[in-house]
């Protein structure tokens, strides 16, 4: 493979520079050249179709425009993706302007010092998570292009030991939520968006198709009342659910405590964790993590994150956002360290414009390819 | 350089096979071949000739006896270095007995899955950290070689970003004390042992040769009354002491926080913390940690020690046990990542059978060979 040729344009030409289109096509990417030394930073937005419309306790989606960047140097280029999500006040726009305030230190970087360049690109601005992830993504894609080794190998993880993934059923009416149910035959666990309404109606409506299949269900921050939150709880296990994914608001730490002290199976935080600092106080409220790379704002602090996680004997679960397969690959590097994994993000999009890690038997299967193991369709 | 002749003897010729002389010589490594799949693990003891005898608050030697391992595969050498502590009841013997026992291990096993073979190691046996170290070691020697990396560069970090290096003072009498102060004239810290007895006289010692240059204390557990305690930092802060190590046993971990919330400069944990599981707890009476691999059963953990302690805001420390440039430049290769460095063990010995790290200026420089950068003088 031509690695200067990696980075083709998907499903259309080469378009105005520098123009977002919201359309299910491509943004020429903006020419900035770094200096011989350095890396040249550049960034398209990429309209990802939906297959369902998505709905989760927060709002719903026919599309996402994710925002994709390349790092180049020495003829090798990292790519990665960002998928900026609105509970973190990130959007397209706020994406692209945090990858623009990238670009000179990418200029005047050496990406064999990651670890430094990761914390600069930390201090570029407040959160923006996501546009850091696609920085981070782009970046250790680059190294393990350059060490010519996989990421999973660069950190020593047998490749073979990553745990099945779950496949998620978005909130619906009861004839779409069977219809999605039937559809994700070919996984072995499902993980159901609840806390929107009736959470009773999605867990009947799933069971009614697949009686037996292991479930995990996703409040996503839906429940405010801890005693109500209980009893919920208490019949969701009666229905075999295996853990409770946030299953009230962040910042209600001590109900949370309370829920945990009274849950006979676990909960899992995930908007109340975003990075490693996050992780120390949640231990005493919750069993275990969910880990985004979009959250914690790249792969680098990920597998910090797993380092903590574990030493707080903390169950780790990696999730996703709607995402391609850059993002979903770049995560699924890190599986063999997991408990959990909800990979499933590519799969809820058509028009994935990549080709990377593959779902096989419901287990995440990675490749042998360098950096991320991801190239186009 | 052949790699195959990296490993030759040192001071000698080779010597009667597995047999541990008391001599500065060396014995010939067991000859235990693994198949070729796996990796073959050999080991030998050297005896490291001390400079001046030394003395700290536990105990006082002339030598030390610490057992070297080489991992062979596909004609590339990975070797490491255990240096046994008697605090955690180990000698040469138990090291050896614990190097045994994971020669069916590497026999089968598959470097590049590191981490995996890392928690292998860990399993064992309980304890016996620096023999788990040397083994932890030369695997990543090993895999540095196998990808042609300096592990500083596998972790991503850049080598010009250490630490000035301490250089450490033992107990003694006065007139030895200010000798040694003379003959550390090249660092630019010191790091004084007390806790056995007069303190105050060791200090005077060293101020009377050293009256501007920054002290360290490392008290070793010696301190058992707070009260007594307190007293003796008041004391070393007018004499510009920057920081505490260990000033009471880690058994006294409430009577260490009151001392904490007394002390107007940071307390260091030592003998409290050997890994990962050791820190959450430690973060409410102690300011840092002193990371050692011995301790910690190797550089992996090591590493994931320094992001756990990051990620409660603790400083981080990296000091060594008495040893050759094989684990000084093992553990420099994250010097980029510390506070503060005490990577002085082999400038203590005489006869260091290897050459790796050098200090310069005080400082730590890492040169550019794969894995831990060392080869033999």
């Amino acid at each position: 493979m031509d690695r200067r040729n990696f980075f083709k344009t998907v499903g259309g030409g080469m378009l105005a520079s520098g123009t977002i289109l919201g359309v299910p096509g491509i943004v020429q990417p903006e020419k900035v050249y770094g200096s011989s030394k350095g890396m040249k930073l550049t960034y398209e937005v990429k309209k990802l179709q939906l297959r369902n419309t998505w709905t989760i306790a927060r709002n719903s989606s026919n599309f996402k425009n994710n925002v994709f960047v390349k790092l180049e140097k020495d003829g090798i280029i990292g790519i990665g993706e960002a998928a900026p999500n609105i509970r973190y006040n990130e959007s397209t726009e706020s994406t692209i302007d945090t990858i623009k305030k990238a670009i000179p230190i990418f200029n005047n970087a050496n990406p064999n010092d990651f670890v430094e360049l990761g914390y600069e690109i930390k201090k570029i601005c407040k959160d923006q998570t996501a546009a850091k992830c696609a920085l981070d993504i782009a970046l250790m894609d680059w190294v393990g292009k350059s060490y010519q080794l996989p990421l999973h190998k660069l950190w020593g993880l047998n490749p073979k030991k990553g745990p099945l993934t779950s496949f998620s059923i978005g909130i619906d009416k009861p004839k779409v939520v069977i219809q999605k149910t039937k559809d994700a035959e070919p996984y072995k666990i499902l993980k159901v968006k609840l806390g929107k309404g009736d959470d009773e109606g999605m867990i009947k409506a799933v069971r009614s198709v697949a009686p037996n299949k292991p479930i995990r269900v996703d409040i996503n921050e839906g429940w405010t009342d801890k005693e109500k939150a209980i009893k919920k709880i208490e019949w969701l296990v009666k229905n075999g659910v295996e853990f409770v994914e946030q299953p009230m608001p962040s910042s209600m730490l001590k109900e949370t405590r309370w829920l945990r002290d009274r849950s006979p199976i676990p909960l899992i935080a995930d908007e109340a964790v975003k990075n490693a600092h996050d992780i120390p106080k949640l231990a005493e409220a919750y069993d275990g993590i969910n880990i985004k790379i979009m959250k914690s704002a790249g792969l680098q602090e990920a597998l910090r994150m797993i380092w903590i996680a574990k030493s707080l004997n903390l169950k780790i679960m990696i999730g996703c956002m709607i995402a391609s397969s850059v993002s979903i690959s770049a995560a699924a590097q890190l599986s063999s360290l997991i408990d959990y994994a909800d990979l499933d993000g590519n799969l809820l999009i058509s028009n994935d414009p990549f080709l990377g890690v593959k779902v096989i038997d419901g287990r995440l299967v990675l490749n042998d390819k360098f950096g991320i193991g991801v190239n186009e369709i």
